[in-house]
């Protein structure tokens, strides 16, 4: 599949990172049936770290299998696969080359604060593993945020200076934040936005509700009449927020729920400009049958087709 | 541009720093407008990082492209353009070689106390992005305020022994400070002494108003009859404490305001002898035009024509 | 000088560099009066460490001080000045600011063999000298080009790694080369070509003869026609095989010699496409009005006016 | 002038020294007026570091320009030369070798509290700058100090590692102590000999008053009849405390005052054994008609001739 | 004694060095009877290294002891004394802050061919005996040059970073050239402009004969009329070749020769400009008092008494 013109101008807005950066971003954007339309759908898998394995798996017990999920990610066609080291390496040589991965370097677990993440993985288990990416997360809002931002400085230098893409998902969470603050449309844009300028490739937000948490946000948003009042409206805002839609963008499906409910939403990320979707529980934790006819219709949107 | 007897004086001011450093803020000196008036006008677009897209971009929206930053600097014949790291990459290639520029190496944001910084970039960023100099801010007063001192000089120590020069933000916040304290002439007028200290070249702080903040200062502003009665004394007397006038000091501008109310305060600022403002807000926050517009003015006032 | 189309175009063709390399060649490329045309002339001494002090300034002992040649580069408008390690050092701090430098890092002497180089400096000393780009010296043909290539290699890498352009002089000698072998135009062309496969962002080679030293490469000169007849076909030649002219290729001038006889041949290397000459015995060895008449001819010749 | 038997006798205290600490205590025992008398005067200007620039300089605005200090220092004729990393390099270049200096390595601010130092120079900067020795501020009593003995014995261990001599500021405070315990004669002489404990060359306290602070000191200067009643004796007692006076001890004249009070201070001073005085703001903010006239008439207290 | 205007301005000539070297550099050109005028008296002891301890010092067994050397150089009033590690160790306590120092890092032996030094000493040992400079020699012409001239680059750059000044002695010697080559004028010249392109603080070569060693240098020696027919003329060219008289040149005595040849070529020497000499064997290897007597001449005729 040759690089089309919408990949090449895609990768043009990174213009500050090496061809290998690109090479690895490209391999993301031209993998599965969403390959070279600009837009992505990535099996993330890493539940079991946060929550452990019953809370994961147990609603689908192959899923303990960590080759299902990367048996999954290629049979439904996704662009990539998400996951924390042993998870990934326990089929990493078995599908070497078949699908585009993203190792996840930092975790938080059950027993952690809001502010607290552990580096479980290096940039160099990434280049052994085959990974065309890290992926780390942050917490905006947290009272340990300006570690945390230092942490992801240097995973992020390290890994552009070894070829590799970076994936930020950036979570607003603890500090002064109100448990709405979350999702508020002004703390998520900002959020975004912070990602964006510690360099991240992709970056990952939730999708955000009309909530804004910040007074003098509030202010600069009632005054410039920023509309925030659809989902969709939303979203074309955090593209906004990311360098004028430079940055790709892909939102998380939250909490595990309903079929409708799921596409129904995904549908309003797309009418916004999202890049795709982040469909973790909402695939794995429904019998493989069912996670591949969802996953063909979340593709089939961001197709435009649906 | 050939190196004038005013900008071969002001290099030599700065003994201890290699050719490489002069050559870098030479650099600065030289291009624009003002080049080799000794003055210079810097636009700083770092608001992202520390309030978020919106509440920096939203009432003029073009500036939510990194592009337009640069464009804008180059347009208005400034002498640098300082951002953060993602915001700087992702029009470094582009604009290569175009305008000097600076990067911002710590920042705060929303959700950090008066002191709180985290190091984003780091000085080899600096040379593979072809700045001129790093920044950075420091909050004297702040509990932490000895910790962002070490961190300043060994981010300092190490620009300079790569030949970039260094500009310092030195706002004094936290502690037991006031409110008024902040922008107080003894506070802001030590401020800029400390940053001289710390080996900035270029040093920024805050128009200083006739509020005195400690009382054993208080005293001596009184006894030795130290004029403070007017912004242009108060300036004068800011650039004497950064040794005798020996080291360049700009001035921002403070909260987005009219633009008579900016044009009257600069005018004041260069009669107190100051090198030159650095305007964010002013200046990206209104339309292109107008911005293009205040910018000139303000040259035209560096240049003693209004 | 704001970069033009033109020099923004030549700085597209080094994908692989960084924003801080092509900042360092655009300050070479904007400098001097050739400045923005994507022409250039550079004054180079390092005769005194070939072949002594002497040789290289008797015929004109003004040049024995270091200072010297700074002024007359700058005086006589041209892109940047090349020397070695103390002899650059001696005018950095005054001169700091006021010419791109290019520091030479290695060399060979009177006694060396045509294998023979040291490294002088390193490219710590170029960032702390203020320099523009590090330049090397190669031998293709000799004994131990290989090694030399390695050593290149090296260089060339962290000089780029911390955003210095890069300057190859690539003499062929040595080896199982003829004298006539040196300047043969086969030979001239593929020292040239190697250069660039190296990394060099300005490649430095003499102006070939139309003397073809290897059988090999005598059959495909014949069999493809390939013009070599006159000078300016043969830099026309050289400069496609530097990547079909997407490196700045710069032509000595030789040994000092009449000044018809250098600027006849500095309009044929012009015609053919040269990005310039480097002039250096024919410039310092004269008195520095001749040196500043022929200079500014030089300039109008490459300006198109001569 | 040659190190003669009594410099001589001084340097072969510090047995544990390398040469090179030696050389460099000698550079300050044999210079200027007082050379060669194992008695010393310095000048001390770190006050704008701890008070900002006015309340140091406004009392003599010449004294804003750092070059001020250095020629003072060495019209003066006086041992050495003592200030902060900025204050220091801003005349290391034209003052080369002029007169021994000192880089004092860390400092406190106005908003400091007792405990609170910060770090802003290195033992590499000290060489750089051509110093002989590092100085630093201790405060014992205080609730860090045993963060500051460690950090001090690191910044001595590498200093005498490269040759430096260390000054150490041994200023006890904080904690428990009382505000008069500060310069309790038993408070202080502990803290000098904590000083000699940790290696300084050159140890500053301020002159103890006949406060006895600690209970279980006072039983022992009563029952040893430990003679405290007079300065002079003070002084001695302080020595004695010193190694038996093996190490050199310097007074600071402490806040500015009348220039009999200060000289009739340091005649006890000089009766007691010191080794010379620190005169900081007691000569640089006067004018230095009355500075030069001040330092005249200690310099020849310390020969005895006053 | 102050730093006098004609020192001040020889060390501005040292702009690429750092304040550190300058007062290293100041201690050598200040100390001794020649103090201040810029003429200087080494007195250099390594030929215990090269010939071993019977041929340096059976004629005058005194020097047998490394302490007779330091109290030599210090009675005469000279202004550096020289010698390798053990030696200048073993009287270093003694004799710190006595006098200048000059480790010398490099050495050859008995059976070393003309090619051939061991590294004897480090940068670290200099700064811990307390010596204001290394020394190191290198043999231009020799087959392995361009492996010294690496390794004095590396002995030069670390050594300067840690403020220390650089001595090189350049003596001409082994691959092609003829043995009076070695001190041919062209060849001495060339082997004084090389130590200062190295970056030499003082460089230090033989007094050259008027012999002309290589045919191509010849030809311009006699286009350009250079004068080498006097002792003088030669010395002035020599001087000259070192960026035109910005490089402190001192040259040796030869071998042990009459009083009155010394004497003879001393002021030959001085009358075209050498900034002293380093007179070794011819001092050492007499009576102490005949020894005295001489270097009191020599110092006369540098003071333009004798």
């Amino acid at each position: 599949m040759k690089i089309n013109q919408r990949i090449k101008k895609m990768l043009s807005w990174y213009e500050g990172d090496s061809p290998g950066v690109k090479r690895n971003l490209a391999s993301i954007l031209m993998a599965g049936k969403l390959g070279g339309t600009g837009k992505m759908v990535i099996l993330p898998v890493d539940q079991g770290w946060e929550h452990g394995g019953a809370r994961s798996f147990a609603p689908n017990p192959a899923g303990y299998d960590p080759h299902y999920h990367y048996q999954l990610a290629i049979d439904a066609g996704l662009n990539a696969y998400a996951a924390p080291l042993g998870q990934l390496a326990q089929g990493a040589d078995t599908f070497a080359g078949a699908i585009p991965t993203i190792l996840k370097v930092n975790h938080s677990n059950s027993w952690s604060t809001s502010d607290d993440q552990a580096v479980t993985a290096s940039v160099d288990d990434a280049l052994q593993l085959g990974c065309s990416a890290i992926g780390l997360t942050m917490y905006p809002g947290s009272d340990k945020f300006n570690d945390m931002v230092e942490e992801a400085r240097e995973l992020t230098r390290e890994a552009k200076s070894k070829g590799l893409a970076v994936v930020i998902w950036s979570y607003p969470r603890g500090g002064k934040l109100s448990k709405d603050g979350e999702t508020a449309v002004d703390v998520v844009a900002y959020a975004a936005h912070l990602a964006a300028q510690l360099g991240a490739n992709i970056i990952k937000v939730k999708p955000p509700t009309a909530h804004i948490e910040q007074a003098d946000a509030k202010k600069v948003y009632d005054s410039c009449n920023i509309d925030v009042s659809t989902l969709t409206a939303r979203i074309a805002h955090v593209k906004q927020n990311c360098f004028d839609g430079k940055r790709i963008v892909v939102f998380s499906g939250g909490a595990a729920k309903g079929t409708e409910a799921v596409l129904d939403e995904i549908r309003q990320l797309r009418d916004g400009g999202a890049n795709g979707s982040i469909i973790g529980r909402n695939s794995f934790q429904r019998s493989r049958e069912d996670a591949l006819d969802l996953l063909k219709t979340i593709i089939r949107i961001y197709q435009d087709k649906a």
